[in-house]
């Protein structure tokens, strides 16, 4: 059922050179079959495949792409247990996780679905003429947002399924009429097979063509590079670390058209434990940070890495009791070799700092060869985070430090010297949090989400969801890579002028036939006139 | 009451080098006083102000902002005929033209303080808790657009008012809540100097820090590029050249934070008259099109600079009457001898093109000592269009090209080539926009506005106008430069997850303190709950 092949518009091209394999990153055995890297060639078939496919798709009924999205959901489904086995041998990610994940997964499909069949999302706006007006008249002129061209999407290696090959990236591009090339994770290109042919039939069974998708193979950078630097590419998505965003960042920008270049690169999510939590609940905060903090063997880009609090008897119980929590975790296997030597050499550099003390760690032994982590808790003080930058930069894993800061206004100024964060969390009551207003209008001008009493691991994919953030969290901070504004990465407003009223795009005509909510003349409204 | 200062959040910092001196286009002198280049010290002192004005300016309430604003057009009123005459002296445009764009930027400042004060334009969006929600509870999450931080404005020489000191950029920038930091043109500096000083006594009127707003100026590129680098400058907005407009983008893109850079960075706007358009008027037509050519002395960035027609006698009728309507425009200064050296010199290039014939120009000889340049309509086949790359390129100025195109197809094949473009034009009967949609769909995909029988010239800031486009007309298709929507380029997203109501911002607060329409639970409403 898997081949290896590069999917391309639909045709199967068979590896043929520099064959590589997914590893079980459990049992170290390699994965049938092989895997090789796309060619230039392939890049530009991909390509040249989603811009002759564009106008067919953008001008698609959303009723007809809405229909898309539902099947492709019901593909996934349908793709059963082969799925979810052929996940959890090439992520180690438990069943019970992928299946709760691939629930997210196809609800994320119904709920672009949803979204362009009520079609208010794309903000047609109508502002009709005044003839008469006076010196000059006023024309007519309607807006409304269109799809860009051909989207390539880089998933990441801990979502496979909602950010992956068929997730929100791919989805909401496909919804809002943009053509789609993956570049597929090397990690788990099984999967991505998997759930790419599901595309396939999905695209198939609702009348739209093949050439809307295509999937890439490879472990280099080369081929990642080449869909970035194809002149057709008209967007980018990527979710991943911040020197692998970076770089391909860099490319968009310096190609000779630059294109936007959309980026989810990770954060180390500062969690601010305010007196009130400390007095009350110590334990039961220390605990759910520790739950946090291992979800998903803290491979999740919300992980919180940072704990700041007042220096005192309470937080040094906090301290302990994470310690204390963190103790019982059981080492689990991360995603891939790579991934768990990284946190092994991180974490190894941390424990040659001074002033970082482990406050626990998993007692029992992570078995190497299964690709295991140990949950790591540390403390240190504001002085020590503040003078070794390793300290603040992301360790991908189910490590976090606890950082002890001498006085609240000590605590504000690292908060004011963070860089962009997806997340930030604040522990405490309410009139903790009334108190420290400052900290939360500082935090506002570095993080995309604000928890209270809460962990950003776990996000809703809602409409006001927003996970994103300043730069390094994401390279633009106006938009969101999950939730339904995502949408907004792969449109452009396109504004007709003096248009006659069957010429217009069916949102922006007189009889409003989409009963989409339009802003007209100022006011908003689903009337036609 | 021209001082030549640089006036940085309201201390006056005099010009005590390197000085230099606007001259009036039209008699060649010099005007006084003498400016000079800022220094670096100066442009971090600007930002330094900027960044520590932000938290005043953002949590001034909306009202405040609105009375701003509605105080500044007050104040550049009342800067009377000394704004008007200083202004034409230092860019040749007529006083009529001046008092007309004098009303576009006041009714942009009052468009603006209508917008913030009804409020639905930062998007407020709700999704209320569902605690017993299975297989897992869903969080209470809001998110609203905050502004920023500072932005750096860079403005253009074409508009002094509209799109300057005191424009869109600054106008929107400040209503959002961002401090802002211009560079001033060095071709009108002491028209900058008028204005800024409308924004200082506006701030003072309404209780808002002189630190919201500095004005640097400079004739070099240095000033301009430490401005972007700085750390704390968190957007630029740019209208100018394409030339320009990329090196900046590319030392925004560079930095260890790369910021959103908003470049308008000009356009060749074709123009395509399909036949009945030639059928039924083409002297109208013709005339119309000479008309917007000549606009503004040619120095629109919306300025059609490339006609498409098919090869028949009624095109070479319209050549032979836009020739003729040429011959009778007077010529006109322009705004500097810069760009009258590159109107003349770009112009003369094509000169030397075969089979590039000048259909017409002014009959009347420019006088090159008062700056002017004549109108130049040429005429040529759509070969010699596609071989010269020199006759794609914007030339600014009051020229244009009718381009013979020998089929229908072979018109759209140019269309398909196109760059992004700000606008393309199409004139004919509705019949004719019907029979060649084709077009239309593939100037979807160009262009950020298209106008039916009308010409790109003349722009109307309103909620549905989109000025911008495809790269490179500007740096990112998503954005305006006019218009209101033209404020989301200097805001962002903040989610805020279970927080107590009275820690919310007040749009996001469950009574809806603001009125605004809101999206709550999947439903727009102004309701609170």
């Amino acid at each position: 059922m898997i081949t290896g092949h590069q999917l391309i518009a639909g045709r199967e091209a068979p590896c043929d050179h520099a064959p590589y394999h997914a590893v079980n990153p459990t049992t170290n055995e390699s994965l049938e079959p092989a895997f090789c890297e796309a060619t230039t060639a392939q890049a530009d078939e991909a390509l040249r495949a989603a811009d002759g496919a564009f106008d067919a798709l953008r001008s698609a009924a959303p009723e007809q792409r809405a229909q898309f999205l539902e099947t492709l959901a019901d593909e996934i489904l349908a793709l059963g247990d082969t799925l979810l086995e052929r996940a959890h041998a090439e992520t180690a990610l438990p069943m019970a996780r992928l299946t709760g994940e691939r629930g997210r997964a196809i609800n994320q499909c119904k709920m672009f679905a949803t979204l362009i069949r009520e079609g208010s999302w794309a903000d047609a706006t109508i502002d009709r003429a005044l003839p008469d007006r006076q010196p000059l008249p006023k024309p007519d002129v309607r807006k409304v947002l269109l799809p860009i061209g051909p989207v390539v999407v880089f998933g990441a290696s801990n979502f496979p399924f909602a950010i992956g090959v068929i997730g929100t990236d791919t989805v909401c591009a496909l919804a809002a009429g943009c053509p789609v090339v993956v570049k597929a994770h090397p990690a788990h290109p099984g999967t991505c097979e998997l759930l790419a042919r599901a595309v396939f039939s999905a695209l198939r069974k609702t009348g739209l063509p093949d050439a809307c998708f295509s999937m890439l193979h490879g472990r280099g950078t080369e081929i990642g590079i080449e869909l970035v630097k194809h002149p057709l590419t008209q967007a980018v998505a990527f979710t991943g670390s911040l020197r692998g965003g970076r770089a391909l960042m860099d490319v968009a920008a310096a190609r000779p058209q630059p294109i936007p270049f959309y980026g989810e690169m990770g954060s180390i999510n500062p969690v601010f434990v305010l007196p009130g939590a400390l007095k009350e609940n110590a334990a039961k905060v220390a605990e759910a940070y520790v739950t946090s903090v291992t979800m998903g063997v803290g491979q999740f880009c919300t992980n919180p890495a940072i704990v700041l609090g007042l220096q005192s008897p309470e937080l040094s119980q906090f301290v302990e009791k994470a310690g204390e929590f963190a103790q019982k975790v059981a080492p689990q296997s991360m995603l891939h070799r790579g991934i768990c030597e990284s946190y092994d050499a991180g974490t190894a550099v941390w424990a040659t700092i001074n002033g970082l003390q482990l406050a626990g760690q998993s007692s029992a032994e992570p078995n190497h060869e299964a690709t295991q982590a140990a949950c790591r808790i540390y403390t240190t003080t504001l002085d020590v985070l503040e003078s070794h930058e390793e300290l603040r930069r992301e360790v991908f894993g189910p490590c976090s430090i606890v950082t002890q800061c001498p006085t609240q206004e000590e605590m504000l100024n690292f908060a004011r010297g963070l860089e962009g964060q997806l997340t930030a969390a604040v522990h405490g009551t309410p009139d903790d949090l009334r108190e420290h207003a400052a900290l939360i209008r500082v935090l506002e001008r570095k993080v995309g989400r604000i928890i209270f009493n809460g962990f950003g691991t776990g996000i809703e994919p809602c409409p006001s969801m927003h996970h994103g953030g300043p730069y390094p969290a994401a390279s633009h901070s106006y938009f969101t890579s999950i939730g339904t504004d995502s949408i907004y990465r792969f449109v452009r407003p396109v504004c007709y002028q003096g248009f006659p009223d069957d010429c217009l795009p069916e949102a922006l005509q007189n009889a409003n036939p989409t009963q989409a909510l339009r802003y007209v003349d100022g006011s908003y409204t689903r009337e036609g006139f």
